[in-house]
């Protein structure tokens, strides 16, 4: 088989990557490890900004997301039982997010990409880049048990953080950077009306809490809890009185309860490889970088770095510069580092971590009190959250 | 004796108040351990911020300060050997700084005081305050050899954070809030007139480094060096070459040599004293609080503190509610920690410790690029390092 990009990994940075490139005029094959049904119902990611939406919709992927999902044009703080809104187009001359499940993007890219796209290869399992620093890098993979090698001019890897395409950049030219962090997130899907029509960050002295959203009939919710947590030693009835306790305000604000549908723990992780790009070999999303959830960034990177290939790829074609290709990896770090610096910012701020000092309390208090008093802080945190440029 | 306020210290806080106190028609006394020259020698700060400028004016005290400070409307901020310069007047609707040394502030004070304001006694070192938590507190000081008790309606300490005055406050009413740092500053003094005309942070792979002034033709320039560097270890000439390599930039930018007229290192500490009351003991200053340099933000919270006091006992005699005064406290604590948290930030933002990971490295310079590249997050500075309001 040969193309002229081959893209390891259908998740949502490998399906827009091949929507763009397909719209550009420029082959590609994607191959993804696992079955299509596991891929339409991966729960990740719900927020998308404002420059992702623009994406999406210039892609011509954004039909049913503007039918579905849901304009956020705020969110909610919430700490010492107050309540302070951060009104995002106010803040940033008109930007906001949408709430839109990463697996509805993923069911729309899949639909569009089997409809008029090139190959879509699932239960195709890269196994090894070969021949990055080459003009012929390789892809060798296994699909319905047989052997295969993928020739290519390009090697895109959307492979996360357990892929393959990583591992083809030799470690001695890597660096990594990385953070661990002491807590996790127990997250729950509950069949019930989201209790307040936009997220709310809470920040208590027991930890963090977060409400959020599928639909109009489906909440997500999530507690900080030590890292290591079994979610199956919280019963459903600990989970709400938790999130209760966390959510509770001055005004009586309430949250309705409903029949848990799903529990998870994620870990929280911040890490970096650096670069993202070996010879013709260019990572992109969670194959090059981790961000803890906090600030809603991981998706909207990955949408990021498809974006600058696709840009710089279509550029040499047209023009025959290599320019933007050989500046891939410092553009996307940039706005890497900007997000892994805003996520960061959100975690300390909004978590409470078991070894927190009493100073360190009264400073994330300040912080908070600076972020509901200053229109300059809030509206920094605005423009982070709705999105660094592409 | 007797005096409506018994003010111990004779720092810029205890003059100002002591001043506040006599332009209200409120009768005060103040003690200060040192002689008078020592107290107009010793080097302190040197930015008083728009709000201290004001005050400082309205009291009838800024007349030489008007002459002879310099008037900063910005500062450079220096990093990967780029320079980016933060506008103060532009990003806050016209407020600056002032530099102009505290030496001098309390030069000024204490001539006035000494011309029309009530007693100063130097060399009268408080041992006690008594009775705090009675109508009638008193200050057992000891004055020219000879014991004596002041007896007071209120007692203000402004004696630092080695002072007397926090430890009339029981222990089990108090809670210390503290960080250190595994750093300090080397400063120095040198006859050479500053090479840029304003305050330049330095960030470096190698440390911190600022530039700043006492006069025209006099420098103020610190190093960051480990903690607990002895000053006598570093000769001039070190100095000299570290500091250039510090603030070396792309465009070739000079730093001008001369002879070095003082060296010493000050320690780094964030510290905290909550309640900064006690029944008729008010805490003001370092005697509550104290900050890292790095946000020039000391001298400045002291005058808050005796403003706020000042404001609330006026309030007091002119209405009879005591009001402001129960009021002191929680008042004060909300800009001081509004400041700890600036001051932290800053110090975070431009020295490296020893032991910061390559994540927190690469932190750090988003934080920097994000500084020189969004409007909000310079205006968030700016705001705080002209001042909160009073």
């Amino acid at each position: 088989m040969r193309t002229t990009v081959g893209i390891i990994g259908a998740g949502p940075s490998g399906l827009l990557l091949a929507r763009l490139l397909h719209n550009a005029g420029i082959d590609s094959v994607v191959l993804e490890s696992r079955d299509r049904s596991y891929v339409e119902q991966r729960q990740r990611a719900g927020i998308l900004e404002q420059g992702t939406v623009d994406v999406l919709r210039a892609a011509g992927a954004g039909d049913r997301m503007d039918r579905e999902g849901l304009r956020h044009d705020g969110i909610e703080l919430r700490y010492a039982r107050q309540r302070h809104r951060v009104d995002f187009p106010a803040l940033t001359g008109g930007r906001s997010v949408m709430v839109y499940a990463q697996t509805e993007v993923c069911k729309d890219l899949i639909a569009l990409q089997l409809k008029e796209g090139g190959p879509l290869l699932f239960e195709a399992e890269a196994l090894a880049v070969e021949g990055a620093d080459t003009d012929s890098p390789r892809v060798r993979f296994r699909h319905e048990g047989v052997e295969d090698v993928l020739e290519c001019d390009y090697v895109v890897g959307c492979d996360g953080f357990w892929g393959v395409a990583r591992q083809a950049i030799p470690a001695e030219l890597t660096r990594i950077f990385e953070r661990t962090y002491p807590f996790g997130w127990l997250g729950i899907l509950a069949d019930v009306p989201p209790s307040h029509d936009e997220l709310v960050y809470a920040h208590h002295d027991r930890g963090f809490a977060l409400l959020s959203m599928r639909s109009p009939s489906v909440s997500r919710l999530y507690l900080q809890v030590p890292e290591g947590t079994d979610a199956e030693a919280w019963s459903d009835d600990d989970i709400w009185a938790e999130l209760e306790r966390r959510f509770e305000t001055a005004d009586g604000w309430r949250l309705e309860r409903g029949p848990i549908t799903q529990k998870s723990v994620t870990p929280m992780r911040s890490h970096v490889h650096e670069p993202m790009r070996h010879g013709r070999l260019f990572l992109a999303g969670d194959a090059a970088h981790i961000v803890p959830p906090t600030g809603a960034k991981g998706l909207n990177l990955a949408v990021g770095d498809v974006v600058t290939f696709a840009r710089a790829l279509t550029h040499e074609r047209q023009t025959g510069s290599a320019e933007l290709l050989d500046a891939y990896s410092p553009t996307c770090l940039r706005r890497v580092w900007q997000a892994e610096r805003f996520s960061y910012d959100m975690t300390t701020l909004l978590h409470r971590a078991p070894d927190a000092t009493p100073f360190e309390d009264r400073l994330r208090l300040a912080r908070l009190e600076r972020l509901a008093s200053s229109r300059a802080a809030e509206t920094e945190l605005a423009e982070a959250y709705t999105g660094f440029p592409f």
